[in-house]
């Protein structure tokens, strides 16, 4: 693994999905080499932004030269750490749990998602996206035998607490937390990642707001 | 509308609904006032942060003596223009499209949802959350009658281009959109707010893999 300067900040780092979109979409285009005012141009950005981004990493432009968009692209993934494949379990699966687990892509993310659960028994021995669905009393005896490192939470709010207790004792480090159960309260230590969808439609009822106003 | 300062940046925008969360459970738990270093130990923040992105606004604190729960919680409903109920609909009644129809409250954020679309003929005339799904061929017509300023797509990204180019020839302003479509390349005038949810999934695997290298 390459060093990088330890002290990334997070924002930084919540940012290079971003690039990593548009630089897959300018790889699968065949372009080899971009420069930063053309990437920020794309991107709505300034170029120096995306120099301040960038240079957090080490130097990947050249004077003169540019971005080279493959291996800037393989540098991100690695920073982000995406060449792992984190063992993951998901909880919850109603039209939630559904849509993340047939529409989102773990693999390419740095996780794989090796079982889902739920309460419901009507589900049991459904597959999705070939998973098959097993019921939530068997999340124990899973754990033991496949030791999942991370969990997405997609229950609500009141299932959410006592469940983490129990994830965290079974070993589960990292939670991408769909319901709003604020995680790290009890367990301080636990790698936790939370979806709140509704605050975009707040920001958006904003824009929507200034809009209208200006 | 009161007035505030112009130059609010969007970042600031961001964070007022996760502070709006921790006011409503505050002002649900009875609670009247809190200082702003009470404020911040719940919210993990430093109180300094927490006066910085306030002061934006005006002066909500009094100094010695916190800042007042439920006026707080009002300004930033005010700020956010949370009062509105921007007529919307969503296109796309997929997992996904259910999902955000049945557990996100449109109403509490700014937004009417009181349409919603899918190609799929199967699915015409069921009811999420008690409004009918139509057919996507109606949309034009419901949107002539009903005037909807906002949209949230739910659809594939080779679905949304096209979609998008009617949606804003129908009148529709803002898009909270789902899809990985870039709206504003076609349509620099349009609201968006983006929705990528692997973004989410990425940030953990860097803290994940953080955690496991130190």
């Amino acid at each position: 693994m390459p060093r990088y300067d330890d002290n990334i900040s997070i924002s930084v780092i919540r940012r290079l999905p971003r690039y990593l979109r548009f630089l897959e979409a300018l790889k699968n285009n065949g372009v080899i080499k971009i420069s930063s005012k053309e990437l920020a141009a794309r991107m709505g950005l300034t170029a120096s932004q995306i120099r301040q981004d960038l240079n957090c990493f080490g130097e990947f432009g050249q004077q003169g030269y540019g971005y080279n968009v493959p291996t800037l692209y393989d540098e991100i993934k690695k920073i982000l750490g995406l060449n792992h494949a984190f063992k993951t379990i998901m909880i919850g699966a109603g039209n939630l749990g559904r849509a993340v687990a047939m529409h989102l892509y773990f693999e390419g993310k740095g996780f794989d998602l090796i079982g889902i659960f739920d309460k419901n028994k009507e589900l049991e021995g459904e597959k999705l996206n070939g998973i098959e669905i097993m019921l939530d009393d068997k999340i124990e005896q899973f754990c033991k035998e496949h030791s999942p490192e991370a969990a997405v939470l997609c229950v609500p709010n009141e299932a959410a607490e006592m469940l983490c207790s129990k994830l965290v004792s079974y070993g589960i480090k990292g939670f991408w937390n769909f319901s709003h159960y604020d995680i790290t309260v009890a367990h301080p230590d636990a790698v936790v990642e939370n979806v709140h969808l509704g605050d975009g439609l707040m920001t958006l009822c904003y824009k929507l707001s200034e809009q209208q106003n200006s």
